[in-house]
């Protein structure tokens, strides 16, 4: 691989692009009261909006992190539903009614078997140890703890549909790539 | 459901959670010389780190947009290695050696047909249609065009692995949501 094909940190984008933002990352729940009570308690994320499409039986719940010092979540319906739709980095947990009380449904694919695609998704956090010894105390479900296999000092966990979440820090992995 | 239990906008990250940053969602590449090219050229977003694990054989990019107004990427290495692990909001694109020129590969799942779980990506545009007519001047291929189907004014593109990426106008979104 040359270094000019995969130059970093050259900020340029095309015209078009420059005010396109990353909204969300959408996974298939079974349960929604697992999952929004995972995502929020366990994680520390917020529901911001909830969308139900009664017609077409599925409803959409986004979740992401917010903190005191980012713009106030509007109160009003509108408002709330045009700000979900402009923030960087949430969760959309698409629930298909039914499958929570359906025990003839099989679960959903994490993508870290065959057929394999999507990953996980990753959480920073300031101090792994101490994020992983809550989750264990919360009874969270680890496919990696932070001193197993190779890469130390990062984790997995699963979220109740069983895709994985990783959680790292960013100045240990930093310390690890110049090593 | 009831209201309470999905109570939106409520901020109160639980204790040990209150610094956590939804960083990456990662996905499985074929071919990184077509998945940087989309992510940057097409999409617009910026290769802030490249890491490679020779040992295990493969690579990751770390991708997304970065804008003026924000902090500068650093240009000292370990800095922007922990620079990249902070940011919200980008792509991990995990390229596995070889792949992108074996024959026999048959290419990553995008999780829209069985067996389901992983959805899309989703970029929040300031103008979905004209974003679609650059998009269709560039060649992409569209799952779903902003007027086909029941859902007008969204659309979705395929990346290089046909990965589902969503475009989407948060105000012409927030006013669907009150009719």
């Amino acid at each position: 691989m040359s270094n000019d094909e995969y130059q970093e940190g050259v900020v340029a984008a095309p015209a078009g692009t420059e005010e396109f933002v990353f909204n969300q990352t959408m996974i298939r729940i079974k349960d929604p009261r697992k999952s929004v009570e995972f995502y929020r308690e366990v994680l520390g994320m917020t529901l911001i909006k909830r969308l139900d499409f009664p017609e077409m039986e599925f409803t959409l719940f986004f979740m992401g992190y917010v903190r005191e010092e980012d713009e106030a979540i509007p109160d009003n319906l509108r408002d709330r539903t045009a700000y979900a739709f402009k923030q960087k980095a949430l969760m959309e947990l698409t629930h298909n009614w039914g499958t929570e009380s359906d025990d003839s449904f099989g679960g959903y694919h994490d993508g870290n078997s065959d057929p394999r695609g999507f990953g996980h998704v990753g959480l920073s956090v300031p101090d792994v140890d101490k994020a992983c010894a809550r989750f264990e105390e919360l009874g969270v479900e680890f496919v990696k703890r932070p001193n197993d296999g190779k890469m130390k000092g990062l984790a997995f966990i699963k979220d109740p549909d069983g895709y994985w979440v990783e959680i790292l820090e960013a100045e240990s992995l930093a310390e690890m790539s110049v090593k």
